[in-house]
C-alpha cells in the first residue's frame, strides 16, 4: 500500500470521525485543501451537475476521470465517488478503479443503488468491490448501500446484510446514507468496518457521531448545493436591488492565488 | 443577424440596465436561467479556477469552448468572456469567435488588458474588434478596457481615447471595470455605446446606475466567489461542530431536476 493509501486508511478512526467534505471542480477542491482539509471526496451530484449530467445515472465516467487528472496535485488525499462504478461488470469497475488509483486517488466510494433505482443484487455489489480490491489492494474501497435512500423494506436488516457481503468481498468501509439517527450506534458496532454517515444540516455534530462510534462524516452534495445557492442569492439581490447578504467571500487574488499554487501540470 | 442575436442587442437600454450574472459551469448557468436570467456571461475567473488555471493568462481556450457547448441548448441568451481572444493575430480571435457564434453565443468580452499585466496598444485592442465584427457582424463585441484595473495613468483619459478607437473599430459596447462611481455619468454620455460596468457590493445598485445612464451591470467573478465562499463556510461549520449558516441551499431535487430539463445533446 502506498504511504498515502496508508495514510487515508489511518484517517478513519471509529469515535474520531473524519470531516470529509466533498468537491466538484478544482477550485472547490483547491480551495478546501489551503483551508486544512487533508483528505476529500467529490460529490457526484456535483461533478454531474457541473457539466450538464444528470447524477447516479452512470453517465460522469469522463468527467470523473478528467477531475481526478486536475486535482492530482494537490496536498490531499482524495476519494472518488464512482456511483456503482459505471458498469454491472466488475472487471470493467476494476480496471476504471485502477485508473484512478494511478492518477493518485486512494478511494473510492462504490454504491449499490442502480440508475433504475433499484438495489444491484448483493452478490452482483460484492463481486464489483472484490475485483475492485483485487486490482488495487491498498485502495480505500467506502461500500456504500442505498437500502434507505431507494426505500427498501426493512432497511437496517438489509444494510446490515450488505455489510457482511461487502466486508466480506474486501470494502475497507461501510456508508450508510439516509440511515435514521438511531440505528448510527447499531450500525458502527455491527458493520465490522469504520463506518461512514452522511452529515445533515441539524441532525447530530461530529462529536456526537463520533459517540456513536462513527469513523467518516461526509457532505455529500450540501456543499455544492449551498454553493448554488450562495450564487442564485446574490444574483438575486443584485437584480432586486438588495444588498447581498454575503457569505465570507474569499478574493479574486486568493483564488486566483490559489491556482498558481496548486498548478496543474499542463500549465507549469 | 440572428433574432436571439437582435433580442441581446436590444436588451441594452440606457438607464435600464441589464443585469447579467455570470456564470462558470452548467449547473450555475442552468439555475440563473431558471430564476429567470434570459441573458447571462461568463466569469473568466470562475471558467478558469474551475479547471485549475490561472485567470486572464490565455490558458482557457479549450474550456471556454466547452462550455459554450455544453450551455447550448439552455434558454439564455449567452455572451462569453474571451479574454483578449487567446492571440494578439486579428484573424486567429475573429475564427474562434465564430466559432463560439457556431455553437449560438450572442456576444463576447473582448479586453485590452493582457497576460503580463499591460495594455494592449489600441490599434491591436481595435484590430481584433474589427476582425470579430467582420467575422460575425451580428454578435454583440463589448469591449473591455482595463485601463483603471492595470492602473495606468490618467485611466479615465485612456478609456476616453479607447473608446472612441473601438467604436469605430465596430465595439456595440464599452466595458470599464474598476471605474470609479465618480466617472460613470461621464462614460455612459461619452463612450457612444451601450456602457457595461461591474457591480460592487457596496456600491450603487441597478437604479443608480441605470440613472447614470448604465446599460449592462455585470457581476463578474463575485457570484462564482460567493459561491466558493459559501461552500467554505459550511464545511468549517461542519468541521468545528457549529451549524451552518446556511444560504437558500436548493434541494438535491431540484439540482437533478435543472439538469434533465436542460439536458445536452450528448445525453438525450
Amino acid at each position: 500500500m502506498s504511504d498515502r493509501a496508508a495514510a487515508f486508511h489511518a484517517l478513519h478512526r471509529p469515535g474520531r470521525p473524519l470531516l470529509l467534505p466533498n468537491a466538484w471542480d478544482h477550485a472547490s477542491a483547491a480551495a478546501l485543501a489551503a483551508c486544512g482539509h487533508s483528505a476529500i471526496g467529490t460529490t457526484s451530484l456535483g461533478v454531474a451537475a457541473a457539466s450538464g449530467k444528470p447524477d447516479a445515472a452512470g453517465a460522469t465516467q469522463d468527467e470523473n476521470r478528467d477531475l481526478a487528472r486536475r486535482l492530482r496535485e494537490l496536498p490531499v488525499l482524495l476519494t472518488v465517488d464512482v456511483e456503482g462504478g459505471f458498469s454491472d461488470d466488475p472487471a470493467a469497475v476494476a480496471d476504471y478503479v485502477a485508473e484512478l488509483a494511478a492518477l493518485g486517488v486512494v478511494g473510492v466510494n462504490l454504491e449499490d443503488g442502480r440508475p433504475d433505482g433499484s438495489l444491484a443484487p448483493t452478490e452482483l455489489a460484492a463481486a464489483k468491490i472484490a475485483a475492485v480490491k483485487a486490482a488495487v489492494p491498498g485502495l480505500f474501497v467506502n461500500a456504500r448501500t442505498d437500502a434507505w435512500w431507494l426505500g427498501v423494506p426493512e432497511p437496517r436488516d438489509e444494510a446490515l446484510r450488505r455489510a457482511r457481503a461487502y466486508r466480506e468481498a474486501g470494502a475497507d468501509g461501510l456508508f450508510v446514507p439516509g440511515a435514521p439517527d438511531d440505528a448510527v450506534g447499531l450500525l458502527a458496532a455491527q458493520a465490522g468496518r469504520p463506518l461512514n454517515v452522511l452529515h445533515r444540516p441539524g441532525g447530530p455534530g461530529l462529536a456526537e457521531l463520533g459517540r456513536l462510534g462513527v469513523a467518516r462524516v461526509s457532505t455529500g452534495s450540501l456543499l455544492f448545493r449551498a454553493a448554488l445557492g450562495a450564487a442564485l442569492d446574490v444574483a438575486d439581490a443584485v437584480r432586486a436591488g438588495r444588498e447581498a447578504d454575503l457569505p465570507d467571500v474569499p478574493a479574486y487574488g486568493w483564488v486566483q492565488e490559489l491556482t498558481e499554487r496548486f498548478r496543474t501540470d499542463g500549465h507549469r
